[in-house]
């Protein structure tokens, strides 16, 4: 972790960390809002992050979780590794995956070869280009779930590009989490790939092209030092073992090659 | 379940469930707040609780459970079973086991035979007899536990009898648990034979000889339909598996003999 001197000027304390691999990560599939478990690799990867927050010495003071399983699951079983398991929950849609829209439940490789390199890059990383919209008949639509019912159903999504994320993502930041930091509170976020990435890009102000590139490793803890007007002391954060970060990285980059 | 006329003036719907076999029931030691997590058998008791809730079509809106790790990993478990595992939860020590004293971590038997029968049954079943306190050193106490570390020094319990437990859970009960029924939620509370023993003991006006023959099942859903008055329509509410509980009160009865 940093040293006093890095966190000088640090006020607030951020946890976040995005959860491991999912069922359908395995099989290759499009998730987003469809809510599958974690594969036992990525609970797996939730007791690793479990103990890397229990050796840190860090003390969240609450949790913030999407509503989907996979997010859940990782908290539950990374706060019961770090004897944690008791702290308050909070939880909300808000923090949810990007909807992948009528992507969802479809073989990647097939939407791949349907659709063109080109297309399929564009749904995967434009900041602003998201995919159809999914029927609300189709079975792995969101309509009807009952973990939605309040929500009005203008806001429920039916697709979702990056935009949209922040969009959706940052009023829970304003209105949830950035109160616990003012009364200091060190809060822990366990959520998704996308989520994540949209809270970072708000955090670090990475503009809309930059962020395409920035990928967050899986069951790796990210802090963030905030000082008083909420900015990073240092930017990007710092993850727990920045060995493992840097080769899970690395790993992405090169696949994408 | 109930029948359509036995539900008629239910205004309200509470769910109670009792966590499953611990890993220091097992070893016969008294736990009280002493963090211990579930057995294997207890893991499978909240998967049946949870199965139960899933077939009962029963759907809580909001979860309070106590801060110890076997009431947490109980809901866990049932609620993921029954696919609620998005749950809006809330978390309170007025809904913790009853403190146990001097008594936690020590051997049943042997606490038995060093104090005679009608010490031990004084201690395990009176209505206002607390066990010697615990002292703050001792390697059982929770004095200097983080999770208590936000209460007043004063509150918290260094021994409990059923009465102080009635005593700090009520609170918890009209400034929590009622107004989210009040407005419209249906409840779910998982905790402990003692803190479900004091609730039902006021839901029911249970008096404070009788409570002492009062046991609640592990891990089967106890379901009261309550009136505008928050009065049982049901006295005693309804299991939601009546006959294995019947089974498992009367296996405790013949325990005591």
């Amino acid at each position: 972790m940093a040293n006093e001197d890095a966190n000088e000027g640090a006020a607030y304390t951020l946890i976040l960390l995005r959860h491991g691999e999912s069922e359908w990560n395995a099989k290759n599939l499009f998730t987003g809002w469809v809510d599958v478990d974690l594969s036992e690799k990525g609970r797996a990867e939730a007791e690793r992050g479990g103990q890397m927050l229990a050796e840190s010495g860090l003390l969240p003071d609450v949790l913030h979780t999407s509503v989907l399983r996979r997010a859940i699951r990782t908290a539950e079983i990374a706060l019961h590794r770090a004897d944690l398991h008791w702290l308050p929950v909070k939880r909300s849609w808000r923090l949810n995956e990007r909807h992948y829209g009528a992507l969802q439940g479809k073989d990647k490789a097939q939407i791949r070869g349907e659709f063109g390199d080109e297309q399929f890059m564009l749904w995967r990383r434009s900041y602003d280009v998201p995919p159809p919209p999914i029927a609300d008949e189709d079975e792995f639509s969101q309509f009807g779930d009952l973990r939605y019912a309040d929500l009005p159903p203008e806001l429920l999504p039916r697709t979702e590009c990056l935009k949209d994320v922040v969009g959706r993502m940052l009023p829970y930041w304003y209105d949830a989490i950035v109160p616990d930091l003012r009364s200091n509170k060190t809060v822990m976020v366990t959520a998704h790939g996308n989520s994540l990435r949209a809270l970072v890009k708000h955090l670090d102000k990475i503009d809309d092209e930059t962020i395409a590139g920035l990928n967050i490793p899986t069951g790796i803890p990210l802090v963030y030092r905030l000082d008083e007007d909420l900015l990073p002391v240092t930017p990007g954060g710092e993850y727990l073992d920045p060995e493992a970060a840097k080769s899970a990285i690395e790993a992405v980059k090169n696949q994408g090659r």
